[in-house]
């Protein structure tokens, strides 16, 4: 692996217009939670896929690593390529191909460039009547090349996918830079492999993803939220067989909340007003959104007096306005940051059958108590069987003291999901921090395969390496 | 690529037991259209994965051809590998593992072997309460993985998209012989390259399919089904719009039928009695399935009066019971077999960009007329943007009078198909019947990935030669 050098650089320089190089500004070489710093790297930041195709043509000629940078909001290090192997590779910002190059509302496509911000995908489609569905915290930030290079998922998979059920095609620069124009805008197309699913959830080792077609969604005529008081998350999943006998795909969200997440919201004074007097040990959080013609507010009180009848729930608010609608929604959207300010030991982003959730937050809880009094903050999206289980200090005391117990704690949690047929990244992915999971964990055969397609596609390894795979 | 020749078989005589091994019934080296003849294989049925692992290993070891056979309904010869570099393949039958492994009604999950005839899929979903939706006319005897492998389509695919996206995880047999036990239960899973979707449409090209994890979904509460005449392909696609606006997913199928497919339902005494006193030249069947609470039926006909007063339909037929919601769907599914009554001289399995339909429509009719007075029936499953774009011959004319001019009308059709942004092959996949076309027309980039994907995971290409790529 070489350095993108003085050399590289000024051949460069003389093929590409002055805009495309940018100073190396520190959030290039940094990622949300800290864990990753950066090797200084040459940023480019390519105004068209033909300049993409030119400057990975050019590292593959050189052999100098690549990193695919988008909106930066990655949370396992994909984007942050750390010292090592080679000291300055190439930062691949895709920050100045950011337009909607067409939006096809009667087909119920849009096609954008990949680095658009996911928020502005949204009120383009929103601009012509349509939904996006693609929803998550970094909305404001994140580009939908990155949304779709780690497969992301958010709060509404329930109802609609993860990113990749949201793509139809691609335009994409593979690690030799040369380029794929796959913008199909077809809903069935049986030509060969899945090349799009292939490069989504590759996190940038197989290719850089230039631009995509994506599937929008008619926009639910009537919506609504409530967030329900259960006993236990036993009942929560009974709650969630209720709601979709009774509505079927008209539940676009189905979130846990636990009696923590509401006393983090406290602590860290966020989340709004509370919306009970004594803030439940477990809730659900549940958004509606229908039809034509029907009332999303009644379909939850319905549902409500039948869970209710049932003994799925004891108390509940269901939004009577936007503003209520809003104000429920926060208290979710803000756990995140609630447990950034108390601060986290490990945390663990995970997914399981959905009929292991209750054995497993006892067996969990069982085993991280055994580690020490650690409080524990188990929320997110659990009509997709995937939680943030997260782990905190004892109250009163630092997240510092206990780093030294993160990687038992880890274990633990990794060790128990493997055994119950989880996994260990259900919607982050690997990135730099989890390849020695996924090496532990994955199918033997399943992970030579994947070693193979890398091999086969990029055989220099000059795309984000270190990513999906250790460093050899 | 050897043969099964006498030695190969007596070693695995020593190794599996006399079940495995099938006479060579003439319904292996058939196909439903007639267009190839297998070559006469050793046929092995395998009791479980275990004895696939064996029988894919000595293959391997051995550099024997492996053409995996589910229920051989395929439409382009994937399941029957002609004479030529090789006398006598393994023809290795799924038939022997039928068994729905386990279902969990309450996490919408069937697991079922690939040997698994979708009809009992379906039945084995519907027992507890719930809908496995892919479904297609060859249900009866078509076989799960087949399914799979094919990324089957058929008439669900608007609400629930092709086989792929039902499909959660696979246990496979990789080219070497290797297993991956890959039967996650998991709605989120981002840990490394999709090699669930690699190995779905993947035509038996990459490995065998054993057993997949399935997706299932809750039953509609309230079902109906509509024929509207409307004036022309324009109008149907804006009444799909406003389907789509008033109802959202509820929508289950969407199909175009032509006065064409009418007319040979009369001639071939096919499709029951003919719901208006003349047959409209464009008409939709509009299936309805809805949560709790609603009346599809009223959902409907607010559709259908709504859609009237915008002079989207001038006519239309509303199921007022189970019986006549089968009527009207018995027309539609036996379009097919009348076309077969009929004769087609060439049949096109098309997907466009859905605003392009119309102009494709009148582009198309337009370009087959300068090659004779053809009979066009283009018919199937509009609201995925999927025709079968069926050519006849004259009306008291032969078939096999106008063979000579099939190529021609391929070429006509596909030209056009792909100047348009569509797709040769929507749902039937590439087979032996069209590595041609994938070559002609594939992406040149996605075509070299394609290669180098099967280079890198079958070398020895022994996994069903002639499938997906011309034989060197």
């Amino acid at each position: 692996m070489r350095d993108a050098d003085k050399v590289f650089e000024a051949r460069l320089r003389g093929q590409l217009l002055e805009a495309t190089f940018r100073p190396t500004a520190p959030h290039y070489l940094e990622e949300p939670r800290g864990l990753f710093r950066g090797a200084d790297g040459l940023v480019l930041a390519p105004g068209c896929v033909e300049e993409v195709s030119l400057i990975i043509r050019a590292c593959h000629d050189a052999s100098v690593p690549v990193v695919p940078y988008g909106g930066g909001t990655g949370l396992v290090g994909g984007q942050v390529m750390p010292a090592g192997h080679c000291a300055r590779p190439v930062i691949l910002s895709l920050e100045r191909m950011t337009r909607i190059r067409a939006i096809y509302p009667e087909e119920n496509v849009l096609v954008a460039e990949a680095g658009a911000i996911l928020a502005d995908v949204q009120a383009a489609a929103e601009g012509e009547g349509r939904l996006f569905p693609l929803s998550l915290a970094s909305e404001g930030s994140c580009r939908i090349g990155g949304c779709l290079s780690t497969n992301a998922g958010g709060v509404n998979v329930l109802r609609y996918g993860t990113a990749r059920a949201l793509c139809l095609g691609l335009e994409a620069v593979l690690p030799d830079g040369r380029i794929w124009h796959g913008l199909k805008r077809l809903r069935k197309d049986n030509t060969g492999y899945d090349l799009t699913n292939l490069l989504c959830g590759a996190e940038g080792t197989l290719g850089v993803i230039t631009a995509a077609s994506l599937r929008l969604a008619p926009r639910p005529r009537a919506q609504a939220t409530a967030l329900l008081v259960v006993p236990g998350p036993v009942q929560a999943l009974s709650l969630l067989s209720l709601a979709q006998d009774l509505i079927g795909e008209g539940i676009s969200a189905f979130e846990l909340i636990s009696g923590t997440g509401f006393a983090f919201l406290t602590e860290a004074g966020l989340g709004g007003p509370p919306p009970f007097a004594q803030a439940p040990a477990w809730s659900v959080l549940i958004d509606l959104g229908l039809g034509g013609g029907q009332e999303a507010g009644s379909a939850l009180l319905h549902l409500f007096e039948l869970a209710q009848e049932k003994g799925l729930v004891s108390d509940g608010v269901i939004s009577q306005s936007e503003a209520q609608r809003a104000a429920l929604w926060k208290l979710r959207e803000e756990i995140p940051l609630a447990n950034r300010h108390v601060g986290a030991v490990s945390s663990h982003d995970i997914s399981l059958p959905l009929s292991e959730i209750p054995a497993f937050l006892r067996r969990a809880d069982a085993a991280i108590a055994q580690l020490g009094p650690f409080r524990i903050n188990a929320f997110g999206h659990l009509g997709d069987g995937n939680l943030h289980y997260n782990i905190f200090p004892p109250k009163g005391q630092r997240t510092y003291d206990h780093a030294a117990q993160a990687a038992d704690i880890r274990v633990a949690v990794y060790e128990l999901v493997q055994q119950m047929g989880g996994s260990f990244s259900a919607e982050h992915g690997i990135g730099r921090l989890k390849p020695e999971e996924l090496a532990r964990y994955a199918d033997p055969t399943r992970l030579a395969t994947l070693h193979a397609i890398k091999q086969a596609l990029d055989p220099k390894g000059i795309m984000n390496p270190g990513v999906m795979f250790p460093l050899g």
